[in-house]
């Protein structure tokens, strides 16, 4: 970071010369300072905002931030759960709002670049009216951005079986630290010409250059999303559904659960209701053509059948859209129980998600807080997650405690500290904790293509 | 590399004390110093081979290795064919035949943990065993292994549909340059907590690192696999057929197809003989739970269907065994034409395939040599072989300079000079073609992680 303080004017004024006056927001908008991580108090400054219009232009403002030692700090959507996106003071924000374009769709190759800030909703509409799909679905479609998918490896309930957002990445237009605009991939399917540098900047949240277009590996729109949902009277008899759906011999798209506090904060909000004593929810869905759809939820329900308390299989496309809008909106409920939340992310090898599951609860006695989690079950990720009342001081620190705590359930069951949410800036001193050969190793990676050190700095990698 | 002459012996009796006497090769064995450029004359030298019984054993090795300034160069089962694992001289062959391990499987958990040196067959029996699936599949599974796999990202004919090798590995415990022994990811099937330096490792070719056990993401095992292939008379209408299974709404696991002179060459070997105007196939398969992969192989067989002159759809496993069979001679039928050949992975975006076929066309023909394409028609792979009489040197030369041909049409069409085999040795030249940005920057990433140099020099990158 920039080692003395600078004139938030005078850097205006440059940046005004690179995208033109309209282009640069100078004081910078408190929406562009923070991200979903404002719910635990999370909030940024910075000298100023640049939206640049294209790639030419985020490579200047690069290369001049280089020059002058000021950090970058690339923001999508601004919905990231860990502050990767939230800038230090001294930093210049590069909004890639203006990074929309037109597109390309070519539907028999089953392929499609979009502009880094187009909505993730937007790829996802404007790929179904090509018959085309792309299968990442965070929760926030409609506000995240292509772009910052790519930066954090969005997933979401259906990257169970279609992998996180690398897994649909064929090319991308990228930034680099020094300023130099270039290719990773492109338009071929599959390439091994050089090393992985794609896949590197992929989940490395704006610290290895700037996203400004992305190639994506689509697949033919499914006819038909076919999920079932099934509720059971207590957390043992769910963990034996989902591993009953891992033993059916279908992949689902998606193999979700929601233990009891995150059942009740939702379930009012659930279409057509669901019995009092659900205790556990799963949910399972298939995707595909008709025929195949309802061959495979067939077999997920009978799967998830034994000892349910009920079982909802919706048909209609607009009975499914409501059970994955209630899905969606999972997240927001849990806030709305107590006014607010801190969730983690943190995966552990699936068949350990039932220890898991208790580290929460006994963590959640421990810090004499309410506690509760939702997620993947199928990848192992829980959002295991704290409710509390922001207005009350006392009750924040104590949720912070468990929260921070929560992140040795990676370590001790053998998972990760986080499988989509990222590092970010909450997470350090978690991932701070990890084998130092391979931090060394990253922040090797790091210095090597960065090494003004002005990506993002101070987010993803502890410090050296 | 080592800028200095050193004596074997005195290497070998320094390697000796670290794995023992029996494990260190000296003089190295011919089968040591080869891979499948053999065919192209591509002949290595080696102070020594050392096969050590651990990752403790390698990653004492490497160390030995950095103190001394001696290249590594890790060799799985000398399948390859670029290249990148033929040692030059002055270095030290690290085999990794004795990392096989009993392995770890988790079927519940769709996991499976094995040593570096179990072949891929080893693998893809051992999961089927315990009802899991892997699958990517390289023609040449009995003797490749799948830490080398996971070096070369390879793929196969399955990867259409499931990926290459790097979206299978959920975990890798590598050997870093400097001696570091690392787990990269683990047993979770998720993880952004560092910058992805397990997919930096993977397709790396044995320059970041040597591969020691590999952690894979699995599927449940397929109840049954429905290849349908198809001939037509010409191209023309054979890239027709292509596009209308990628139009048909399936995901076929493998999307193959052969021209003219492959087809001919192998077509002794088709099981129950092919039309004699046959003049290119086209391979499609559905996998997966029987109801299911019945359903897709039809709609495959409905879009291979129009001006076919035959359609073959085999149903038995001996039947579809023997077609897997054929298909994976393919290459060394073709060899067997001439006695000779040199072959390209090129890649294309899949909608210019046509193209690149008329491309490989011209160049034979403008070098006068006979050439065949085959390959992974979905994925836009087509292996660019020159037909090539060994033992005649002003052939070879031709082959030569037609192979090396072959290698623009990538640029011109928007490819990628190798989709599966890597860079190698033999593609170093056209790897120096690359955008100078990203060579600069993947050679910042190689010098940053192995800043001795040690690890398998002058392969993969072009030189500095």
């Amino acid at each position: 970071m920039s080692g003395e303080i600078r004139d938030a004017a005078a850097v205006a004024r440059d940046l005004r010369r690179i995208v033109g006056d309209a282009h640069v927001l100078e004081p910078v908008p408190a929406e562009l300072l923070q991200d979903a991580t404002e719910t635990r108090g999370v909030r940024g400054s910075a000298l100023a905002a640049v939206v640049p219009a294209d790639a030419e232009e985020v490579a200047a403002v690069v290369r001049w931030a280089g020059a002058q030692g000021v950090p970058v700090v690339p923001r999508g959507g601004g919905t990231g759960y860990s502050g990767g996106a939230v800038p230090d003071a001294g930093s210049v924000v590069l909004s890639t709002d203006r990074l929309t374009g037109p597109g390309r769709l070519v539907p028999e190759a089953w392929r499609g670049t979009f502009g880094a800030g187009t909505t993730t909703a937007e790829v996802q509409r404007r790929c179904l009216e090509a018959g085309l799909f792309f299968g990442p679905n965070p929760g926030s479609a409609e506000s995240c951005r292509i772009g910052g998918n790519v930066a954090t490896n969005a997933g979401g309930p259906r990257s169970f079986r279609h992998g996180s957002t690398r897994a649909w990445v064929g090319g991308l237009e990228v930034v680099l630290p020094g300023g130099d605009l270039v290719r990773l991939g492109g338009d071929a399917r599959k390439s091994v010409e050089t090393l992985d540098l794609l896949g590197l900047v992929c989940g490395s949240e704006g610290t290895l250059g700037v996203v400004c277009e992305v190639t994506l590996r689509l697949q033919p729109a499914p006819e038909i999303a076919l999920p079932v949902l099934a509720v059971y009277p207590d957390r043992a008899t769910g963990l034996r559904a989902i591993a009953a759906v891992m033993a059916c011999g279908v992949v689902p798209t998606a193999l979700e659960f929601l233990d009891g506090g995150a059942l009740r904060a939702s379930a009012a909000a659930f279409p057509g209701g669901l019995p009092d004593d659900a205790a556990f929810a799963v949910l399972a869905e298939a995707l595909g053509t008709t025929e195949v759809a309802r061959l495979e939820a067939a077999a997920l329900a009978d799967a998830l059948a034994d000892d349910a308390l009920a079982l909802r299989r919706p048909d209609s496309r607009a009975e499914v859209d409501a059970l994955w809008r209630w899905r969606d909106g999972v997240s927001l409920a849990v806030v709305a129980a107590r006014g607010g939340k801190l969730s983690e992310d943190v995966v552990v090898p699936v068949e350990r998600l039932g220890e898991a599951l208790e580290s929460v609860d006994r963590l959640g006695a421990e810090h004499g807080v309410p506690v509760t989690s939702w997620g993947h079950a199928g990848d192992g990720i829980l959002h295991a997650t704290v409710l509390v009342d922001r207005s009350d001081e006392a009750a924040l620190a104590g949720a912070r405690g468990a929260a921070h705590a929560m992140l040795g359930i990676a370590a001790d069951l053998g998972g990760s500290l986080s499988g989509e949410h990222g590092i970010g800036a909450v997470k350090l001193a978690g991932a701070a904790t990890l084998d130092p050969a391979v931090l060394a190793a990253q922040r090797a990676v790091k210095d090597a293509l960065d090494p003004r050190g002005i990506m993002n700095p101070g987010r993803k990698l502890p410090p050296g």
